[in-house]
């Protein structure tokens, strides 16, 4: 069963779509940063499918992982190769069902696709941020959202639900906007980094800084550290994929070769798998973002912001309505199940419905973009029975 | 429990030791490569310690990891910081005793720890091999041990012990030169890297590949792809802990600060240890070494070497008396037990007598170069039964 055959049968595309955004926070009330620096004005890039519905109720937000954007679903031209990065879970007939709610994308502050960020013009030079680009955290990025909803017109979000990094997010935005949210999604995702990731991060950001194309991050007139950002990239690949996929994708097999070439070349599949992810990305990802996005996920510890060190106590914010779907991958060793479990514990000690979902999978961190009839079903039936506002 | 401690509890040391080498295969005469190249002169950096005894079968050779060396226990001199890299199983009363046995360990050819290497002089030019020197696999690795063991007059080893790469190497001995070992030890290994070790490992080779300064592999003359090669070593730090000891070791403490500073410095105590590793390594490692290492690793499959893609018809080659201790740690990602029990599977259905250690550690991979009890008792039991000739 291929992945395309799969997601045809289970609803239609979304169709096109169109890229929009968003400008708020010009001088002089630029937007106060969790640093305590400002940054104004800021645009964030976002897309929006389906209908809101009269008493806007039905609004979801979808947030995403660290290199994705707001297109999430359908296509911007009838020539676009492929649709939106969750096109399996948003459109008509989809587990976010466009039918039933007016779905969100948003981009976030610090990114490279259509949001400010380092590589936006500084208003105060008229060049490049680059590093002169302030510091935000996950904090900072759900309020640049919660500032798109009210300009959007929506009090209440019906959901917001997010993988990986958007996972942060959604957690953020249910801790930042308790009356703001109806109830949260968190997928393949952790409270907050283990030192694990946060090394593989560190890793990835020392592979930029180290690029002699990097020069402090003010290349935007020159060479880009591509090197750098591909490695980057190939090292945070390695930690999508489960031991168990990469058996089953490579193995130890060759790269277009019956016997070793003795040479540095590419000899095996993975290699050339890597090599073209790294490639690849540096064509779509801007070098800064990736410093900036990745050092706001570290940061990110909603114990020590809302909690004194214990999530227990940070979840003592919520609604008790609120309502909650945790889900996890049994093969993702990123955003491992235990850690899954750390977030479920810290609702349920706070009395929030919460269902928890392990999925069992075999394609480690990634699998939350991949298609799966649990997952799927899950959702869609999660908010179905929000959307028909049902306790337990 | 500090480990200077434990060490001092089990043993002596075997105090000053001179490196040796030992040079062959000089033109007209050189070393025919697995690759169909040649190689010499070809030298191997050595040690030994303990006494040969008269008939010659006292002799354990202890083969090292991918960054390690002749030097594994002792001083080579009073004012030496630390002692070789397993001193704590080496020495007189400790585990691989020198009072009862001859303890050689010899450097590998590809290396820079006085071995012929990229780093070396090549005859042909006058200049460093740089990327001229030829490919070297595993088994070219122990057929140049198996000329010094030769040359120090000893027919069959009593023991071949090695710890990762060493056990890979160990593996090898045994498939190589069925005949001249009576017993091997192969501990936090596997009998071929997986598609996740090749992974790492490429990721790694590219970090050097493409820092500007790797030249193609000829910058003796001038810098070193130092930042590279940095990044490798951190990348690999990341694999050789498990994610239990980097959370204990250091969560998300932050170094030396009480609040974020919010740039691209030093926040996280795990920041600052694997920029340290990096840092340090560069000092004590050439990067074309790190790069024919990793490939000779890579490439190493003993199946489809010697057993027609089956490592259960490789291992027919050995002796049926030759004994066998696998070793594996519960936390170790890199060599999961998994694939130490491939080994040990493939081993028994040969009737090869296979004792089998699964090591509860919480110090993933490099949980052998620590001390613990149950691995050094092990070995300890192990090498005793084996000196004593004793037969199941």
């Amino acid at each position: 069963m291929s992945i395309d055959d799969d997601v045809e049968i289970r609803g239609q595309s979304v169709g096109l779509v169109e890229p929009q955004s968003f400008t708020f926070a010009a001088p002089p009330e630029p937007m106060l940063l969790e640093s305590g620096e400002t940054l104004g004005p800021v645009t964030l890039a976002y897309e929006t499918y389906g209908r809101l519905n009269d008493d806007r109720s039905n609004a979801v937000l979808v947030v995403h992982a660290l290199t994705g954007d707001a297109h999430v679903a359908g296509r911007h031209s009838d020539d676009d190769r492929k649709p939106g990065w969750w096109d399996l879970m948003v459109g008509p007939a989809k587990p976010i069902d466009t039918d039933k709610y007016f779905v969100i994308c948003s981009n976030i502050v610090g990114g490279c696709k259509g949001s400010t960020g380092p590589g936006s013009t500084n208003p105060a030079t008229g060049k490049p941020y680059a590093t002169d680009f302030p510091m935000v955290t996950l904090g900072d990025m759900v309020r640049a959202q919660a500032a798109l909803v009210d300009h959007l017109g929506i009090e209440r979000l019906m959901s917001v639900v997010g993988g990986s990094m958007g996972g942060m997010q959604v957690i953020e935005w249910a801790l930042a906007y308790p009356d703001r949210v109806a109830s949260i999604v968190p997928i393949a995702a952790a409270a907050r980094q283990s030192a694990q990731n946060i090394a593989f991060d560190e890793v990835g950001r020392q592979a930029i800084m180290k690029d002699p194309n990097w020069n402090d991050g003010h290349y935007y007139d020159g060479q880009a550290p591509a090197s750098g950002l591909a490695i980057a990239r190939m090292i945070a690949h390695i930690t999508y994929l489960s031991e168990h996929s990469m058996r089953e994708k490579f193995g130890r097999r060759l790269q277009d070769k019956d016997a070793y070439g003795y040479d540095f070349g590419t000899e095996f599949q993975v290699e050339s798998y890597l090599r073209y992810q790294g490639d690849a990305f540096i064509k779509r990802f801007d070098a800064n973002s990736y410093l900036y996005i990745t050092r706001a996920m570290d940061y990110y510890d909603p114990t020590t912001r809302y909690g004194g060190g214990s999530l227990v106590a940070a979840f003592e914010r919520l609604r008790p309505e609120t309502r909650v779907l945790v889900i996890s991958f049994t093969s993702d060793w990123l955003y491992p199940t235990a850690e899954s479990k750390e977030i479920v514990r810290a609702l349920k000690a706070n009395g929030i419905p919460t269902t928890f979902l392990e999925v069992p999978s075999n394609y480690g961190h990634d699998a939350f973009l991949l298609p799966n009839d649990l997952m799927e079903s899950a959702i869609r039936g999660f908010l179905a029975a929000v959307a028909k506002g049902g306790r337990r």
